[in-house]
């Protein structure tokens, strides 16, 4: 897919912000950015001091994932002064496109008074499941930091058969790990055997916590409570992977030792070079799908 | 699970309604059967000559799969005078089950004058996700009996990311085959990439399909037709698992030689001792569900 | 690797001499082939009448593999007066090469009165390794017509871990089979381990073997013997992949009902093609180590 | 297997040799220790201040990996007044046997006064092949930590097939990660293929090297020099477990920017539970081979 002509803005955000502007420049378009103190970009990317310019020239205006922390300015990581939602919204020009992450109803309405299109990134579930590839690659990196035994041979159990669930019980099994998947559906249990994993139904999950060394969480509601994590294996490694408040009772967990890791936003804290790749192609998949609309 | 005291009927069918009976009786129900003529069923299995007295009897009765092939009669591969669906549905005691394959409306309407209930095996869809293993296995088995070159190293291309081409997949890669799998939304490609195969999108099959050893094609509509077989690769094998009339031009395919292969119904063909697990695994799934009732 | 002067000659032989020889045509060889009675080679292969002509100009000479059956002439399957090893020996040019299958000290010593180089494409290592690949798809192929059941969450048993017993793990495995493979020496079973696989000492394989529904032998010794037969699991397939008189108690097998089936020489059954290729890769690897002498 | 009535002496060494004597104590083998201060061993485990005691009674005595950095001293990691092997030796009761790593010369020559056995368990093939497995673990946790891109994807070199080459192209494959071999010997290349990995000459590497995002170098000489360095892809990282002096020219890796990490020891480092069991199964290994001996 060539999409040679378009522009592009980069305001805000973070690290995948900076790597995504170097991509897009690489490969010969045209990137104008905003929102970053003292980064370094490549030579083809034009860092810019005037808002209005950047913006008002692109097709597309990238802001960061997450847009914003509380729906008035952008999340701007690398730079000091607040910039407001409204001062980059007011000069995107008409049928223009804005993309970021997570843009709340509040964010949506602000926009609104515009002529141009928003979409919101985190919504797209393509970036959802691409984002579970360095999601999983940080868990295993963290269960591995966290244990004095190999994932090799160790019995392992991923809590969850979603997006992170499907991609980490993949990579677990390639590394040799005993693994079994917790699910409660029963096609959700079919594919976890198709698989050739071992299936565990949640009814069952109290029965059988004890034999596992490593317990991956990907379920976002509170599974492992100080009941079932008075079960758990001495020595066994909890990598807890719902975004807060988390799977775990943290307080048990410490109360009664237990390693329990949150570990939330992996793809930018691990990979962000791949996170950036991610975003870069979701862009380009929304693009391509808008298609003659630009 | 144990469900000791269930008393099974199982009436009509193919060879996994054989073997699915041996396994209940072996593993200590009681399993009446009829409808099967010149079958040695192993020693627990109680062989009737009564029909009313194998239904009347039974907490779940288990018709074949498919249940009747023009709503009238049950499938009988085993038995020569037909066997009315009324006949068998009259004798079913009051809150009792029939579950079979199939259940067409017709069917349920001849039920719907009792007072059973009725479970359509087909429609549950983890008899179907794991149906896509022997499907699979099969798949694989074809190929290697069509063609004269190994899976290992060949270019393969999946069309379809349904059931059977998510297990197809794996198992492909699992042998080492150079593996590329087409779909056609993003979702579907960003899981194809998460798995680590190539993705291909449906736009650009024309542009590769010259490029491919083996295809196996899971996508239910004429996808490959005259026009896009003239590309393909001389000695490419072709296995169809797409259900009738199948998702190959089979008349261009014979006058451009290609080998073009409608592989359907495997699970019974290339592993019906499997597919009979599949199916009990699925009645006891279903009537843990029930629970209570029964 | 380019040898683009290369004058190939193939002299008898099967299948797989004829694959060779239209591979090497349409890689540019000059390709002269004799010894195969109502075959139609592809176009650039020139096939010749005169046995000498074909000799006498080639770099390299590619003889039958095995090269012949009684040490006087060569194994030529699809032609029918003899062809003596000496008529072709005393063509071949001086400092030029015969490749072939199985140089017993009887054919390397008619070759001794001439002035070429004999090689035996069986005694190269990376042969062997290749042919592995073919074989173990081979024992897949046959294991899966053989069986009622999938190889898929069956109790599979590899006994060997040489060469194809290395190979046909690796695919049992990458088929989510459930994998033991028996060794013997500690290393054998370090990497056993290594990969992921359950490993079984030869010890213990009497008081485990009852647990599998396939059993893979790669060992040329009589591993599975009457009393080890006895303590098979009913309906279990063994696939016997050591050359005569192989591995398994045939008789035994037969008076117990055990399916035991002897493969041999799979990769020329299985995939041809492959096995012509494989010949063909290890052709150029002999001749690049000769080198300058060429 | 079991041997309930070795009693086990472990004098000095690290992390491993205490867990290595919990797993013995707690499998219920009497076990007694010397040369660790301020470890909490568990309760099992028989915690002595005098030397001989400990050892004169033990019929396998176990010392550390490396038994001695001069050949005059034991390692003692937790112990702070030197242990001289000559006391240890002393006290081995007749035909019982030393077990430790690294017997060199020296250590084998002070051992021959006395009538005990010496086993050299880093000698042992079946350790070394188990170590692979936490070494090709631990190589993958510093190559995820050191790169700001996920393994899934990325195009992996790994250089050399030895046992660590292997079990670390198993896993690196494992990850979906492209996945490149280098070797020499046409047997190691063949196997390459059969495994499913792409696999380079030596020759070619060179040519080839500026593709890699990650390159493992498991080869002990100088393979990467800085006529080769210069060529890496800008980011590239190196994980060299080749030991000292190691395969890297380090001073032009700091020079050029590129980031290459020596990795030794690993097993210790990353698990040294996985490590200690693995020299419990060595221990039992080596002992079940001696037999009737002890």
């Amino acid at each position: 897919m060539k999409f040679q002509n378009i522009k592009f803005a980069v305001i805000g955000g973070d690290l995948r912000q900076i790597k995504l502007s170097n991509f897009l420049a690489r490969e010969g378009y045209e990137v104008r950015v905003f929102g970053f103190n003292g980064i370094d970009f490549e030579e083809n990317v034009i860092v810019s001091n005037t808002l209005p310019d950047v913006v008002f020239n692109a097709d597309i205006v990238i802001g960061p994932i997450p847009c914003s922390q509380e729906n008035v300015t952008l999340y701007t990581k690398y730079y000091e002064p607040s910039i407001l939602l409204e001062d980059v919204f007011k000069y995107i020009s008409k049928d223009k496109v804005f993309m970021a992450g997570r843009i709340t109803p509040e964010i949506q309405r602000i926009a609104n008074h515009y002529d141009f299109k928003v979409v919101d990134l985190l919504a797209r579930e393509e970036l959802a499941v691409l984002n579970a590839i360095p999601t999983a690659e940080g868990a295993i990196q963290y269960a591995m930091e966290n244990s004095d035994i190999t994932l090799h041979g160790s019995q392992c159990l991923v809590l969850g058969f979603g997006r992170c669930g499907k991609i980490l019980a993949h990579k677990l099994k390639g590394l040799d790990a005993q693994l079994t998947v917790e699910a409660r559906n029963p096609k959700d249990l079919a594919y976890i055997k198709s698989y050739g994993y071992r299936s565990l139904h949640l009814h069952d999950l109290k029965d059988n916590i004890a034999s596992f060394d490593f317990i991956f969480n990907t379920i976002p509601s509170l599974i492992l409570d100080r009941e079932r994590l008075k079960l758990v294996k001495k020595g066994c490694v909890i990598i807890d992977l719902a975004s807060k408040p988390g799977g775990v009772d943290y307080n048990a967990a410490r109360e009664l030792s237990i390693k329990a890791i949150s570990a939330l936003s992996l793809p930018g804290k691990v990979a962000p070079e791949s996170a950036a790749l991610i975003i870069r192609d979701t862009i380009f998949s929304v693009y391509s799908e808008m298609g003659v609309i630009l």
